[in-house]
């Protein structure tokens, strides 16, 4: 596809919100680059980013940054340098990955937790959603016996006060979104020129860091909880069907690509 | 029975806190002379609960009360008076009728709700206990959209504090008292003398009493709620096994029986 045509189809990505540069080269490192041996060449971030609108100054400031906070280091090689997530880079995105990729919700079931309210719960670490000062929204039953726990019914509707704790509702409204956009992609994917191995391996990177975004800021929980605003089902629906169109390019092959 | 063991049984029910008079009198009323036309001579009042060890100054006393507060109405018959419930004491009476006769619990399953916290509920009515200023354990799920509601599973016992908030512990206590006392009558009565109509018209009264102060301050909701201290599941069962023992006696025998 050309330049000019494969612009549009990245902007149509991103809406009005391009993403951070530093964060999308998280997304980058994720997708590409998760091996413990890989590495990155400044040549193919370049070849990726460029395409998405990011110059090559705000992709040097974001890799720096990244490697001053630990997430990637680097060597040289020759006249370039090859970018590597660090063993702790390279476990935050092994943790994330599951909750970025899935095709299907990871958790089908709710839970109400309660806590005593005589007793302030803090800053109790749940796997959920605080959403009042001793109530919760949480994917398992509680394990200790001062917790009040009962099962939600998938099938009653939450009331909006409940799905806005879980589910902030700026964040239910980019889901909808995103849900448009990606279905405009998928529609101007269809009969488009052919992409190259670059533009595949970055329209990935977009759609997945899209979707990231999104699901990342939120408690692993059932869609039902997020009220009827969210379309994070059919964002996941998109993303998973746009992958399976876009198929993943092996890394040595972009790399010998960019340089061949 | 002589009126002397028939006193240590009833001191055996009774135990450390026997009953005010003008409440007992509401229980008799309920227990005899709920039908319509259906009235008690004060004479038979006075042979029904002067074995219980009510003086007839204490009785007439409550009677006052009773009539002051619209519960009972009276006419001279004669030298004796005939007491009956008014139109709104029968109504009183008759809404709590299945709740003390009732031989099985009256609700099996209970729900949690919240309501938002930022909308405090206030005094909102509902069929169950607050034990929270948003949280509330009920019999049936909510009905208005912004109520949250999740069924408690029976198979998990609830926490302390939430049991608490429905059945305060002093009345669990209470609980665990009666069905002992009340599996001590029953052991009385197996090789006791046979009991006057009024000895058992009265003895059913006691009985019915004694659970009817217990379970009249408590919502209806499944024993389970209620804590592990809670013994009203025992308590209806011997209540309702000592009244198969001891049939209902008819008001108009028992009225023959005093004037005859």
């Amino acid at each position: 596809m050309d330049a000019e045509p494969f612009r549009h189809l990245i902007d149509d990505l991103n809406g009005t919100q391009p993403p951070r540069v530093w964060s999308l080269l998280v997304t980058v490192f994720g997708e590409l680059a998760q091996a413990p041996e890989a590495a990155i060449s400044g040549t193919l971030l370049g070849a990726l980013t460029q395409p998405i609108g990011i110059k090559p100054e705000a992709m040097r400031v974001a890799l720096h940054r990244l490697r001053k906070d630990g997430w990637i280091d680097n060597r040289k090689t020759g006249r370039t340098s090859a970018h590597f997530l660090t063993e702790w880079g390279r476990a935050q995105s092994a943790a994330a990955t599951p909750l970025i990729y899935a095709t299907a919700p990871l958790s089908d079931a709710a839970w109400v937790i309660l806590t005593d309210p005589a007793k302030p719960a803090g800053v109790q670490q749940i796997a959920g959603a605080w959403i009042s000062s001793n109530t919760a929204i949480v994917a398992h039953p509680p394990n200790d016996s001062q917790t009040l726990g009962a099962r939600l019914d998938p099938d009653n509707p939450v009331p909006d006060w409940v799905s806005r704790g879980v589910c902030p509702s700026d964040l239910a409204t980019q889901s909808r979104h995103l849900a448009a956009r990606l279905t405009d992609v998928q529609r101007a994917l269809a009969g488009a020129e052919p992409l190259t191995a670059v533009q595949i391996a970055a329209l990935r990177v977009l759609i997945v860091h899209s979707w990231r975004r999104i699901t990342l800021k939120l408690p692993v929980l059932p869609d039902f909880v997020f009220g009827p605003d969210w379309q994070g089902g059919p964002c996941r629906a998109l993303v998973a069907a746009l992958l399976d169109s876009l198929p993943k390019q092996e890394l040595s092959d972009l790399e010998r690509g960019v340089t061949g």
